[in-house]
């Protein structure tokens, strides 16, 4: 009976061995590196339960921008800066981003500054329903959606039309940790799971915008003008 | 414990209905749309069991498509000709697409024909180690490497000079089955398995290229200069 557990307790750490081996070759293939300061935003906001992008969502934003090479990106939503600082890292692009929280504001622009992205990342205080006066001028070849879901299509429909004709929408989180599937008990939870999925078919079905939605991350969607 | 069972048996039955609903909500997440000929293609390859990309690679060929708009396509590895089907359809480009095998070639022959393709889409006979001298002067702005894993590094550092100066390469079968985690009995096998392996160490530390795998269908990679 002892060998027997003692056998089974080898098979799961194995396997477990396994499971955490493939995860780091995983993690290597998507060729990600932090720098210092950035792995403190990274402990920052697991202590402080901020959510930021994981590795495989900002190696898929990396590589867009690497393919993309956009000049100017909106992002609706900083939180501390870490998708920001992200882009700017990765990019040559001038980045508008909007955040609400006062915070995060402030710590975003901590990190910002301890980045030496001051120049290049134009911080906007205030709830990006009402924003838009401030950037109306610009024309933006990225816009990045990563804020409150439950404005997701609002921010789609302010914003877009300030794209140019080649750019790209991206939106993030739309398998909500994947709560689309799930039994939801509190009800304003289940609420903002509703305004996922419609968020989804609201983007399947633009008459504008075709969209193709990647089990990456969270869920990330990508928008280009049909 | 008949009672037990089925209860078992039901839940079993509820979990299965569950995974199938996430699969096809995934499914309708990625947006493909196939044509009926391009369905026909999708029987023919299972029934002949010619690998084809599945619809997660798809769309995500389709989405670089969408963001990079090339004007110019080299496939190497046209197969039926499925991938260089939807590459022409969902793009302007033009399509180079080279491909070995003399059933392959009669089969994709037919299939461009069929789609209306042959004034977008070069087929070019021949293996992919021979046919440099055929497409030299050509400069591409995607170059997609979805051919004999064994020669993935040859078919990059022959075919890279190729690329426009923000091209993109993208090579197919990354994650190769996840094999590259699984102990292979098979001695051929398991040299593939490594000559991926290699291949993916290749990418990742090439000194004038950048590139981001991703888990999208069978391991896709996404390589830009630096």
């Amino acid at each position: 009976m002892v060998n027997a557990m003692a056998k089974k307790n080898a098979t799961v750490v194995a396997t477990r061995t396994l499971i955490n081996e493939q995860e780091e070759y995983q993690e290597k293939l998507l060729n990600v590196n932090y720098n210092e300061k950035l792995q403190e935003m990274i402990k920052f906001a697991l202590e402080f339960d901020v959510p930021i992008m994981q590795t495989e969502g900002i190696a898929f934003l990396i590589m867009l921008l690497k393919v993309k090479k956009p000049l100017r990106i909106l992002e609706i939503g900083s939180a501390i800066g870490f998708s920001s600082s992200m882009m700017a890292l990765n990019s040559e692009a001038k980045i508008d981003t909007i955040e609400r929280d006062p915070k995060m504001i402030a710590e975003c622009k901590k990190n910002h500054t301890e980045l030496n992205l001051l120049e290049r990342i134009n911080l906007i205080e205030g709830d990006a329903l009402d924003t838009l006066e401030i950037v109306k001028d610009n024309k933006y070849d990225l816009i990045f959606i990563d804020a409150a879901k439950a404005q997701y299509i609002k921010f789609f429909e302010m914003y877009s039309p300030l794209l140019n004709d080649n750019g790209v929408i991206l939106s993030d989180n739309l398998y909500f940790h994947d709560l689309l599937f799930t039994e939801v008990n509190n009800r304003d939870l289940r609420q903002l799971v509703r305004k996922v999925g419609k968020y989804n078919d609201f983007l399947l079905n633009h008459p504008d915008f075709e969209t193709h939605i990647f089990k990456i991350g969270d869920g990330i969607g990508v928008s280009t003008r049909k």
